[in-house]
């Protein structure tokens, strides 16, 4: 018997209901305090993977915690339950409750995923929240997640990531043709329409990929988790801007089913936990990711390389070819691209009077 | 008879002990739910301010709703139950449990207070977030605050502001001499060297203040707010950068004995509602400043101006000047500035080889 229930007995031997509210106690207050909920979060990292399986483990911690030990959360890393890219399934099919993973990687099953976790040339992390919080995005990703029987949330965000990891110079356009790069997302097809053969690999496997020569280029995120890779060992060559991912959004799918048996607090306490991790996340890479460049660089001898402006040119001209051909697949994708596009065009000029002015003087 | 002492006499009646936990019931389950806590908010800003009165609604109303209306929070904008700038003293002693504001306006109390809203040419909002919850910034704020009784949190950021309204072109430092500007923190301090007259009034006094000549000039935040204080109608020129106020913090302090009161969910819960505040107050402001700008310009004819670039190295020069004068007031300011300038040393260069690098390529 659960222990609401047994309450509920005693009360009613007592002659008095639970919900009759008496003169010194508050309305309103939700009286299922007593069950406890036992989910299952299944993620897309090994556990304790920096940044992102300890971003998963912290939302796990933080849900407990806030509910006081209502809702307990087993936590699997990517391959102890389901594969890496089996998360979205798992979830939809109530397999787990939570999936800690990121949208691109369900572009097979849903076109317009690739918009919710980040567009080549597209949104920076703060900006990325504005659309989803406050620009009509997160309303847009929950309608697209609707019929998988999910709701989805940012619960973290990488910040601008790196170009990536080359055995050789870029000097051209040129020099990226026939090119095996792991590359998820929008910028894999960046990648193939300039002769590239872009690949997806879960970050468990990239750096034997590498060793092995199954690719010649490998991006992933930035110095935090490369360093934990061991990129350095398999690639001299370490690019920048990430032109390809200014901002990419970690996500905590939830079964809705299961979120619906959960009484309104828990609610409430389940979706703002992952706002918490969508902050927190995105403070820890912006902390880790220097420390880790210094070391990359000074101890481990990586040379620093900026593409050349022309690449960056031809690249950025693909890039909007691709981002145009991704929306018209189907009429969600079009619509999620048009809303957010028009907020890309409304915000990048003011981040451009602010933010980016006040950078270019802090350089100066 | 307080709700949780009720089901206690029930239970008392019934023979079974509330704390006696049944095989079927998880243990380390804090059995503290039915305690009802009132508390009150007092902010430095009107209820439902763009931004900072209705981040402060919204942080009260998200503490209510996790809770399931185990924490009630009453709320009082500035002047309703204190002024905006007895904000620290009121919940120091008791008086509210919870103060929404910012740390530069208690300076007088406590010299390194400006170290945790911004720093001239200092940290951004990411940047100040990666600070507080991965570089030691929240530690030094809560050992700085602990003497008060207080318990701080970030809860909410402007982002990068603009360099404020002015009432004629500036071309030299010279034509800043003289002028009476309306700004808080270090950068006040920095328009006291250059001979400026800076004066600190709170935000609902401030169209006043420019329409009677009381000020000459003013800097508040940004065009969500600025539109709404209406300063398009008492000034023509709208500079940026805001070089004074890259990320400034808003802060939600929590009385400590009152905290203390709270079982361990209801604890989590109240500053982890915090972090929620920071991170959606920087979204909104991120979306509502282009919209408002928009309007400013189209609509209201304001005239945009970047402050000339020698004036911009002037003012970075005093600004290191004034920085480190006021690391030197105390033994704790120093502390805090030693580690809030390493950890600027340290990101700056990765914000600059990524976010910075990543915006220049998005304005080409």
């Amino acid at each position: 018997m659960k222990r609401r229930h047994l309450l509920a007995g005693i009360a009613a031997v007592a002659g008095v209901g639970l919900s009759g509210c008496q003169s010194s106690c508050d309305e309103g207050v939700s009286l299922d305090r007593e069950t406890v909920f036992h989910w299952k979060m299944v993620t897309s990292w090994p556990q304790n993977f920096p940044g992102l399986g300890t971003g998963a483990r912290d939302l796990a911690q933080l849900i407990e915690q806030m509910s006081g030990g209502r809702i307990k959360i087993t936590l699997y890393g990517a391959g102890e339950l389901v594969g890496p890219f089996e998360v979205f399934d798992a979830v939809s099919q109530g397999r787990a409750e939570l999936g800690h993973s990121t949208p691109y990687y369900w572009k097979g099953k849903l076109a317009c995923a690739d918009f919710f976790t980040v567009v080549p040339m597209g949104l920076t992390a703060e900006e990325m929240n504005a659309w989803f919080y406050y620009g009509g995005g997160l309303a847009l990703w929950e309608e697209a997640y609707k019929p998988f029987g999910l709701i989805p949330n940012p619960a973290g965000n990488s910040g601008t990531q790196m170009g990536g990891w080359f055995n050789r110079e870029i000097n051209s356009l040129a020099d990226m043709k026939g090119l095996k790069i792991r590359m998820p997302g929008l910028g894999a097809e960046v990648y193939s329409k300039i002769g590239a053969v872009p690949v997806n690999l879960p970050g468990t496997e990239l750096y034997q990929a590498m060793q092995t020569g199954v690719i010649d280029a490998v991006e992933y995120v930035g110095p935090y988790n490369d360093l934990a890779l061991g990129f350095h060992r398999v690639a001299k060559f370490y690019y920048s801007p990430g032109w390809q991912e200014p901002g990419s959004a970690i996500e905590c799918m939830i079964n809705a089913k299961a979120f619906a048996q959960l009484p309104a607090d828990l609610q409430s306490i389940v979706r703002n936990a992952m706002k918490v991790a969508n902050l927190m996340m995105l403070s820890e890479y912006t902390a880790r990711n220097q420390q880790a460049l210094v070391t990359l660089v000074e101890k481990h001898g990586v040379q620093l390389r900026r593409f050349p402006d022309d690449v960056l040119g031809e690249l950025k001209r693909y890039s909007a070819e691709v981002v145009e051909a991704a929306a018209a697949r189907d009429p969600l994708s079009q619509r999620v691209w048009a809303s957010q596009k028009a907020f890309r065009d409304q915000v990048a000029p003011w981040t451009g009077l602010s933010l980016k002015s006040f950078l270019d003087l802090r350089e100066l």
